[in-house]
């Protein structure tokens, strides 16, 4: 091929490949948060990538609307790729009303694709792992949902179990709450209720001064952009400051708080019952006072939420924002359905996840998943290594053969083993094979000795470290204790 | 939502959505396969679904260019979706030498898409599980590849332990010894030794009959349309059909057969040498004669493979074809790169593989991941119920509470967990709690027992059938032992 017609390798703006370190990290806490989710009774289902645009179109509002990838199907319909994995869920019960009789529990782990303006640790390709339950309106059903989302960071070793000491953060409210406040206020408008919900949104992030500003007369923002506001009257202002303020007690006590400082209501009383069910479902199910706070200034951007909602931050990392969030959509299933299926789901964002675990060392996964590596020494006929090979993967221990260049010298073969992180390489040379045996060399012992050498002979010397020869008869059971007593070092 | 505004639920044509049965099945057998890549020395990656149109564009011949679901990125760069996961891989290798220096071997798990004419089993995403070796030019790696899919195929139980008889049967060939075979008959020109490939790549579809026809003047096909021949002379004709029946003996028969009948020549000695190293191999590796064999009549459509090819038939399942192929392609790297990488790789189709596992009988998964559903009675608080899945959970046993309308019957509940196929329910009504008790139902033994009865009485009785009553302190430990004992019956 000519230089000309030569592509240019390289990944489409906004999108990332995972190499094998990032790649093994990513699968295990996938692998972690499957396992949690089908000990709560979640059992798994798969959908198609690309999808009507009518079944996508309008279901997240104008934002999402925008940030579709579009195109024509071969029969020339307008399609889109899925932008969430809810969409597809609320399809799916329409869909099939009689394979997937309510209530049902699903999970989905998929890829989701939003033609976004990329940025660090935002990219248009990213995976969500999906909770949701259909058909049950009780907010216990909430409830077990952010159990499940504890459960998960719990198993992911954000909780220190010696102090129970969670690292995780759930904030939870209700729509319902909001609605009696705000119209308790005299906020009773619908848009002015989703303008203030908006603006009350962002309080983590602008801080209650700007969100003041916002409500009354509105504010210039940081790059000298004005910000229209509410126009709310300064007594109306400070209630919500005041309500958006009820926050730092127990779950009892918030609900107390909100009992005793909102105007009573039949709406507020219904927000108030439905709140103490929550709690009492998650003290039930476990879920302490440390992990799950209310917080009635949690109010969560979609439009679609018609109960709780939920939002996880990790207090040690809170530059990642929420790491996982979710609430209950009672109506968005009636898109496609001539009734509605009360529904309630969270979702995991893996990307952000694993940086957030990342920038809290809680990745511990190795860089490979190879344990052995066979060399390849010069006069040595590769059969004779593959069979050395086949037997140490009927041990079940992950084997590979340096088949590379046949130039490839020992110590470049080592460095490439180390740079990789194989705990073990396996050497066989002619003298090995007349003698009928095997040299195992411990490269994890090899590195640790060759950290801090600084003489040329040291170096040489360490160079041998952790390099024994054993009868090949004692191979794989000699490698296996060998495996072993690293993972314990 | 009025009924105008109502989105019609569907799947698109070509796609398909996995329910929980499909989606539990088809998991195991990923799972299986990883397992597998994983002993044999491959580490996983992940690329984007979307790359650059340039990136895909005639790789894969005429064809899959077509076949490309094609848009713009929001740069308004042409961009497409992967229709297979070896240029990926060729493009990770070229994007990434310093993180990725050779030999590698990597397997990628993922969906690829293709704006295919859809028909039964044939859809237009599919997923697939690839291995691939880059950077070892010895067809040991062939080898290597080779085993891992057998391997692979008899950790989903395709192989029949007590007799060492494999259901599936890996075919292997070399295109250097099409090449001698067609130089040595007289045919060298490029172009019609590609139109005698693509003949006789479908000889196990049409038969030698036409083989001889479209290698000559050409034929009629079935629908009455034109199939325009090579148009070789008689006695050519007669010499690649004489070649192409050189089958059926073992690896070292095949070879020396190739070596007796063949004119010699310099390439035909490189050819069968490769051959011999290949067979050496696969010895090597314990692959028996019954799982490969060398078959020279077969071709392998892609234009790109420049050494051994293999596809995999089930002689079960003839109907599903190559459920596993690959090959040898030395010079696809260099696409985007100033210098060749030698590479070879094999792919396995979830879809075709699961369609005809399935038609085996090799499907042995559950329906549900779920092990107890705990029903909800009347007067029964909801936190009760949460309590008691807690305490299953935490013994590692998938439960879900049932949290449907607060109407529905036990007998109702009952029914959707035995249509789910859950193996256990677990009944906690008033009494129950009072006395610190819990009811266990065994489903799987009562669904033994209801078969087969007709009168209503019977039917009644054995509704209690499997029931037990026992002290909530011993539920867990009960359960435990219940599904075990029903796993092993």
């Amino acid at each position: 091929m000519t230089k000309k017609d030569r592509a240019q390798p390289e990944t489409l703006k906004g999108f990332r490949d995972y190499l094998p370190g990032d790649m093994i990290a990513r699968q295990r806490v996938i692998d972690t948060i499957r396992g949690v989710y089908e000990r709560f009774g979640f059992v798994p289902v798969d959908t198609p990538v690309l999808e009507h645009e009518a079944t996508l179109l309008g279901t997240g509002g104008e934002e999402t609307n925008k940030q579709l990838f579009r195109m024509e199907s071969p029969e020339g319909e307008p399609i889109a790729m899925r932008f969430d994995l809810t969409v597809p869920f609320a399809r799916l019960l329409a869909q099939y009303p009689e394979q997937l009789p309510v209530p049902f529990r699903r999970y989905h782990i998929g890829p989701v694709f939003r033609a976004d303006k990329p940025g660090p640790g935002r990219y248009r390709q990213f995976t969500q792992c999906d909770i949701d339950a259909a058909g049950g309106s009780s907010v216990a059903v909430d409830a077990e949902i952010v159990a499940v989302m504890c459960e998960a960071l719990r198993a992911l070793g954000l909780f220190d179990e010696s102090t129970s000491t969670p690292e995780y953060r759930v904030h939870v409210n209700s729509r319902r709450v909001m609605d009696a406040a705000l119209s308790g206020f005299g906020i009773t408008e619908p848009a002015v209720q989703k303008h203030v919900l908006r603006v009350i949104d962002k309080l983590s992030k602008v801080g209650i001064a700007n969100v003041r500003l916002e409500l009354g007369k509105g504010r210039i923002d940081e790059s000298g952009d004005p910000i229209k506001g509410v126009g709310l009257p300064p007594e109306v202002i400070e209630k919500v400051v005041a309500f958006v303020g009820i926050t730092g007690g127990t779950r009892a006590e918030v609900i107390d708080s909100l009992s005793t400082r909102l105007s009573p209501s039949e709406l507020l009383t219904e927000a108030l019952t439905e709140l103490r069910v929550l709690a009492s479902a998650l003290n039930a199910l476990g879920v302490s006072e440390k992990e799950v706070v209310f917080d009635p200034s949690l109010a969560r951007g979609l439009d679609y939420y018609t109960g709780p909602v939920y939002e996880t931050v990790l207090p040690g990392a809170p530059e990642f924002g929420s790491i996982m969030g979710g609430g209950r959509y009672d109506g968005l299933v009636s898109r496609f359905l001539d009734r509605p299926i009360p529904s309630t789901g969270a979702s995991i964002g893996i990307d952000r996840l694993m940086a957030a675990l990342t920038a809290l060392g809680k990745v511990q996964a190795p860089k490979t998943t190879v344990a052995v590596m066979i060399l390849q020494m010069r006069g040595v006929d590769t059969a004779e290594l593959l069979a050395i090979a086949r037997e140490l993967r009927n041990k079940g221990i992950p084997t590979e053969v340096f088949l590379g260049s046949r130039k490839a010298k020992i110590n470049q073969q080592l460095s490439l083993a180390n740079e990789r992180g194989i705990p073990v390489a396996v050497i066989v040379g002619s003298d090995e094979l007349a003698n009928g045996t095997v040299a195992v060399k411990d490269l994890v012992a090899g590195r640790q000795q060759r950290e801090g050498i600084e003489e040329r002979e040291e170096y040489l010397a360490a160079g041998k470290a952790g390099q024994v020869t054993i009868p090949r008869a004692e191979l794989a059971e000699y490698v296996t204790g060998l495996l072993k007593q690293q993972r314990s070092s």
